[in-house]
Formats: C-alpha cells, structure tokens, sequence
C-alpha cells in the first residue's frame, strides 16, 4: 500500500522563516526564547536566522545578537541562512554555536533566477563550483543539493519533470568534481505549486535514476497542499522534511499576500506519531512551543494540533 | 501508484456546518445570499440547514426562512439535515424546494451514542429499520448509508477497523431488509481521529469485502489532516467528499475549541484540478463565495487558496 518509512528527520525552519517574515518587531530576547524552547523538544536541527541584509530584512537585523544569546544544547544542531559570501562570512564568524553547513544550489527556473540573483542557468551552474571551494577552504562541509521551485514557478509556470532530474544530475557533478559526497538533495516547493501527485511523480522520477538518493522535501502551504504533499513524500519513502513550528513563515492571516510557512512542524509531527513513524520530538514539548511562537509574534498562526489538541488524553 | 479516479462529486456543506457553529448573529438574507452564490459554481449538492432545537442551535432559528428564500437553480440538489421525527417532519414542508433523501445512521461508539442521544448499539441499530419504513412511508429516497466516528472516538478511543466493516455490513442488511439499494456508505471522521493511513485501512478493508461499494468520506480538519486524508481516499479511488468552503465550520480562529469544519471545499478541488481530477466546478467562483463566507461570518476563514491564489494566473 505504501513504502512509508520507520523513522524521518525534521529540519525547524520556525524561526528563521518566522522572524524573516513577521513584520512587527520582535524583542532578541523573545526570538531566544523560542529557539531555546525548541531545542528542547528533541528536534536535533533548528534553522535559527539568516545572515541577510537588514535593510531588506530588518527581522535579520539581529541575528549576530540571536546566534550569540541561544543556549546550546547538547545534540541539537542550530543552523544558519545565507544568500551571498558576505552573509557565509558573517556565519562563520559564530562557528563555535552554529553547524554550519554548505549548500550547492539550483534552481529550476531562469526566469526566477534572473530576476532574483540576475543570473543565467549557465551562471548559477558555474558559480556553484566557486562556492564549493570557498566552503572547503573555510572547512565548510558541503553536504546538501537545493533546488529552488522543483514543482513549479510563478514566473515560469510548470516546471518539467525531465528538468529536475538533469539538474539534480548537474549537483551531484559539481558535487564530484569537488570530491564532496551530498548527504541529500533538498527539492523546495518555493512557491507552492506542488500536488501529491506531482511530488509522486518528481521524487518518483529522481529514484528511479538514483535509488539510493536521500531526499529532502522543503514544503510551503500557500494552498493548504503541505501537509497532503507530506504524506505523499512518507509514501514515496521520503525521510527528510523541513518544518515550521505554528506554521510560522508568512502567515496568511497577517496579509502576507501569497506567502505562507513551510508545513507545520507540530502537525506534521502528529501525522507521523499516529502514522507511526518516529520522529524523536516531544509533541507536547512541541505544542507548548508552537503556542509560544504565537505569544512571540503577536498573533495566530495557521497550526491545527497546537488548537485541536492531540489524541493520547483520549486514549488514556 | 495510485487509482486516483476521474472525477469526483463534491457535496458543500458550509451552510448547515457554518450557520450552525458560528456564534455571532447572521442575518437570513446574508445566509441566502451565500447558498445563492455557492448554487452558482458547479457544485450540484449544496447542504444548506438543518432542521434542529432553536434553542439548542440558535443559528438555525431561521432554517425555514432560509430554504424558503434561497432561489433554486436547475441541477442543485439543496439538502437538508435532521436528526429526529420532528426534524424530518420540518424538511418534508420543504420538499418542493429542498432533495429529501434519507439515510442509515450507526456509529461505531456505543460511549457516544449513549451521551448523543442515550441508545445502545443495539438500539441504535433497531431504530435504523423504524426511520427506513418512515422514510419509504414518506416517498423519501434511502440512499446513504452515514457511519460516524468511523476513524475514533473521543469518549472510546481508536475504533477497530473490523468493526467499521461489521458496522458497514450491518447498515447494507438493514437497506437490504426494507427492498432499498443504498447508493453509498459515508465514513465521518466526525472527532478528526483519521489520519492518511487509516483512511487507506478503513477504505481498503470495506473495498476488500465489497468490491463495488461507493464510499464517501466526511473529514473534520481540527488537526489539519483534511486535506492529507483526502487525497489519500482520493488514492483508493473514493469518489464522493463532503466539504464546506472556506473550511466553514467550527473555526479554530473562533475559540470553537477542538472542532473545526470540514475538509475546505476551494482547496480540494484546487487538489483535484491540479491532478488531473475533474469536479465540475468553477474554482475561480468558488473562490468568490470563500470570500464571501469570510465576509457573512465576520471573520478570518482557514480556508488557503482564497488568500493563496490559484495557479492560473502564471500560466496564462
């Protein structure tokens, strides 16, 4: 009926998603409280800000403060965003508290790449081979492919299957051309075109040239597909998900036209425990999080368990 | 991979669920002008009230006005709820406007049926055969067969699935014993205890006992799996969903604490349509009185492609 797997590994993209996008200010002290929280869950890897240009981003404007208030906790891995060499630079500056951990990077759509990084494909192609060096001089390791709007774009509209497989090919050769070996390739639902149907059918596609390929799903819920486009990646054996606590990230309560969060952490958590599936987190722990991710932020957030409650006081 | 089916009828039950869980005052003439609009989107099956206690159910106070003013359109089957006698009785004045059809109602709770409305298994089952020769008495169609908290219960807990088919078997010999053909059989997962892989358990098990048997499945949201266990009945070829636009219905953004509504009418047939999955209906218009049930009720709807958009856009 399913190949659904034992266990999956959930990637907290809360608070860099959130604090990125929520446009009311949020004390230092309270994103900290948050990251501290969730790093008692048993989440073993939390993204926690993105090195980014304040001006752009004045969520960001404190993260070199944020890296340096968060109390570590043994076996929980707290990683960084960066977009350019300058914000890498910046990361490294906190090495001590942060995994930090290289990327090769491409995206599906020229279209998007151009208006984003004014890059062709031949560009982006070629600057990843730049980038791989810059993380093996700084003793980065370079452990993960991300594709950018693997199922579809907003300025270049669906996106050929045939396309994700050649370029999740052309990762996996810079990757070697470098002597790195990729631990997974990460496929990201940039802008929520992604169906179940169209997840079967990419990460279908990409096992069928690379049976033994981790994958990555990185899901965003504009169109309510998330948590489906989730299960659809558990039947196709997929172990790896990004996730976002409340559903932080572009709340679509909060007129943040056309964007909302990554799946829902909690939600997706409750999916796999009744599913069972093992993702090492404490629901509960979890919900207590998502509920303070509303306190932090001022406002409701899209997560249903964190409202509807879990089924265990039923059971007991 | 799948056995996703052709098409699938989409029966809206945002009206009688909504009306029925919003606590503010809605006027009878903002009610009709949702069912009008909603009656103008393709759906051919629109649950507009029920026929209940005022007292108990003050937003359906108004359910004969309701039905009175709403304006028929060719190809709308308008339906009603009852629970008891006095309910049907109520529906039957209406019959020139409304498609009286009744049903076979177990549950497989003997904990809820007590607390809902004081009858054991067996009671409840008795009581089955008296409503048939009422219904038949009254020219009134037998055609569903509806089993509630086929996927949980809140007072007993998980449900066997070899009770849900021993359930099923019993509704289809009850059909069977009054001359009548049930057109389908609905599983609610009326307390939202489904998740993707017991709906796949459930259907599959009631598939393997009979080959033919048009499901239906009625799927509350308040953990968020909605969506995820449509698309997984979807897989197991189920053709028939209930839904309710904007995800009307006991709204987690309302303190309506625990319940939500059903699976969100705009967001399935987005599903659907981006699968290749035909519906009937306008989504764009539907979309429309997603809108316009936000504006009725006064507040925020969970519904996500209303705010999200549909894909279209970037393709034309």
């Amino acid at each position: 009926m399913s190949d659904l797997p034992a266990s999956v590994r959930i990637s907290e993209e809360g608070p860099r998603e959130g604090f990125q996008f929520e446009k009311g200010f949020i004390p230092t002290a309270r994103k900290i409280e948050l990251i501290d929280a969730l790093a008692k869950t048993g989440l073993d890897h939390i993204q926690i800000v993105s090195f980014v240009n304040p001006k752009l981003v004045p969520g960001m404007a404190d993260a070199d403060d944020v890296v340096a208030g968060m109390t570590p906790q043994p076996g929980v891995a707290c990683a960084a965003l960066w977009l350019n060499e300058k914000g890498f630079e910046r990361a490294l500056q906190h090495d001590n508290r942060l995994a930090l951990v290289g990327s090769i990077q491409l995206c599906t759509s020229e279209k998007f790449l151009k208006r984003n990084q004014n890059r062709t494909m031949e560009q982006q192609l070629a600057a990843q081979h730049t980038i791989v060096e810059m993380y093996k001089k700084n003793g980065v390791p370079v452990e993960r492919g991300s594709l950018m709007a693997a199922f579809g774009c907003n300025f270049e509209g669906d996106i050929p299957v045939a396309r994700v497989v050649s370029l999740v090919g052309q990762m996996l050769d810079v990757a070697s051309a470098h002597g790195v070996t990729l631990k997974y390739v990460s496929l990201a639902d940039t802008m929520a075109w992604a169906t179940p149907l169209s997840i079967k059918r990419v990460v279908g596609a990409l096992r069928d040239r690379w049976p033994d390929l981790d994958i990555a799903l990185h899901l965003h819920d504009t169109r309510g597909m998330a948590i489906a486009n989730a299960y659809a990646g558990l039947e196709m054996g997929v172990r790896r998900f990004d996730a976002s606590v409340a559903g932080l990230g572009g709340c679509p309560f909060a007129g943040h036209k056309g964007a909302a969060g990554n799946v829902c952490t909690e939600d997706l958590v409750f999916m796999c425990h009744e599913m069972g599936i093992e993702t090492g987190i404490d629901l509960d722990a979890l919900i207590e999080c998502a509920r303070l991710a509303e306190d932090v932020v001022g406002h409701s957030l899209p997560g249903a368990v964190m409202k509807g409650g879990t089924l265990d006081q039923y059971r007991a």
